[in-house]
């Protein structure tokens, strides 16, 4: 089912196109006073997650607004550990922070196997309403969060600069981390492919923490949940964005996924030199550019656009779009993406 | 003049010696119950900080009570920034805030040019009656942040998960970021060389928030200043501790530093190739490591040391120590490193 746009699904699947193709991470709001109006509507952020028809609402608005090259589910990570047992609340400035956490080994067994197609039904909903409402014109991306980067926010309770509770868990408990993880895994599975099932043509694994682990802990307790995962999801083409694990691309670029994505903190030539010519690199451009002049944003964009060798690329951020950024600034991102002809 | 333990310091010179010295970033506070009481009697950190006589105090209890090769003086980075015009206060949980920040072209200013002789006395003080009381047992480490460190808290105010107001900054204000933190090196230089008269054997400078950059970036306004430090202090030892700017490490090892710390998020085989044989790399067991049980540390630290290539390493943790860390576990790593024979 090829898309009236497909250039994103004939990257992935190595056919030459004139142009990268581009998408930007936390596209579907934040930065949109159009989205902002629908999260109004809808009291909280957490509403607005659960909400399908809203959240379908935000997820195709930058298809019309930004021109972008896919949509993505507007939804969060976290949705996953509160389907399994652990709500959380967002907090202004603070960002997620759970009412319990899993403090030590005891505590594993609150993780309950969620049955996803019942707890996240409003998810999926949101999916089937965003294919029809998309009417064919991009591709939709849906997403979780890896277990490693779920079991971080489990077991600290919030986010962190250093996450040191988790990190002391794995080492501690490490028996008790791989049962938490494997359960988190097992979890996250079923919901891609129920994504997929609802419509998701490619599904994105954020593992946001990654870069805050010791390489041969994060080998351990994060790369073979997300090898399990890639594995699993036959179906549409993964991508894997293992934030701050620049360690882990050249093992990545051996597994299943098609796509690795890349962070701002390492350049282009370094990731692709690290993955070889093998998968799709996706990013990096660094958020903040974002906050320049348009000349400067432009020669920034083509700057990087330049550092990428071939064809095997999508290009984006290096990291969601910050909530401060002008909008007409990340729409001269996004022409100037599909401006860099390649023929 | 060699110390009744000179390790650190024949280490630093290229010397054989039978074993690696050892020292821990935050070895002086925390978790010592013998520090607490002398913050108790301070009535605060800042207080604690800018009373000589209590700051050698704790500055030399771990030469006492954790058996490390040298002494690293008691203050904060952020002394620098206070003495140019910018106070900050210590707060529960949250950490340093600034009262009032660096948030345009404009407040550039607002950095008064400091007599570091005159408005860091105390820590100056503090490093003479420190030798005193140390008496010739081991040699004291002093420091200083680096420059885009002390930047980064002045632009965000506080700590920061993305330091975004700071690289935005530099983005923005690219000439006005580089006039402060030209005056920021030139207080650091100033201030090192104090520290040096004072009676400090070898300093460090600390890049906290290196990382958070964008390689090109980091260069731009990172590393020639730190090279603008390494290149003035010709009187002792430096060393550059970038904490997450691995892609630094091969152009730090051609700059006139003589160690190159290395954090947990990067194998020691890893750092070495970067670095080649010219260079002390100092590190890098993850903090994390001391939640574990004693047998569990000693085989986490004998696995870095083996990892250690020859004789030219100081054994440190890749980060300052947890406050919550049980010192029999912090003195386990150190007496590990004590126990591992070279010869």
């Amino acid at each position: 089912m090829p898309y009236k746009n497909n250039i994103l699904l004939d990257t992935l699947a190595g056919k030459k196109t004139n142009r990268y193709p581009v998408w930007v991470m936390r596209q579907a709001g934040r930065v949109l006073k159009e989205y902002r109006e629908v999260r109004a509507l809808a009291g909280s952020f957490i509403n607005l997650v659960t909400t399908p028809e809203l959240a379908a609402e935000v997820t195709i608005q930058p298809v019309d607004l930004l021109g972008v090259d896919a949509a993505i589910i507007f939804s969060d990570i976290l949705v996953v550990p509160e389907a399994m047992g652990f709500p959380y609340k967002m907090e202004e400035e603070k960002g997620p922070v759970f009412s319990k956490t899993i403090a030590g080994a005891s505590d594993i067994h609150l993780l309950e196997n969620a049955d996803v197609e019942d707890r996240l039904a409003y998810v999926l909903e949101a999916i089937k309403l965003t294919k029809k409402g998309l009417e064919n014109r991009v591709p939709l991306i849906g997403f979780a969060g890896a277990p490693l980067t779920i079991f971080a926010y489990l077991t600290e309770g919030k986010g962190s600069k250093t996450f040191s509770a988790t990190r002391k868990f794995l080492y501690v408990n490490p028996a008790e981390a791989h049962m938490a993880l494997q359960k988190i895994t097992d979890t996250t599975i079923a919901y891609l492919k129920a994504q997929v099932r609802a419509g998701a043509d490619i599904v994105q694994l954020f593992d946001s923490w990654a870069g805050i682990f010791e390489p041969e802990q994060y080998k351990t307790f994060g790369e073979i949940y997300i090898n399990q995962i890639t594995k699993a999801i036959t179906e549409v083409p993964v991508t894997v964005f293992a934030k701050g694990a620049w360690w882990s691309i050249e093992r990545f670029a051996q597994t299943g996924c098609t796509t690795i994505g890349i962070d701002w903190n390492i350049t282009m030539a370094d990731a692709r030199q690290k993955a070889g010519n093998t998968k799709v690199l996706q990013g990096n451009l660094d958020p903040c550019v974002l906050y320049g002049t348009i000349p400067d944003i432009q020669q920034a964009s083509n700057k990087m656009l330049q550092g990428f060798a071939g064809n095997r690329h999508i290009a984006n951020l290096g990291h969601g779009v910050y909530p401060d950024t002008d909008p007409q600034k990340l729409r001269c991102f996004i022409d100037t993406v599909k401006e860099f002809n390649l023929n």
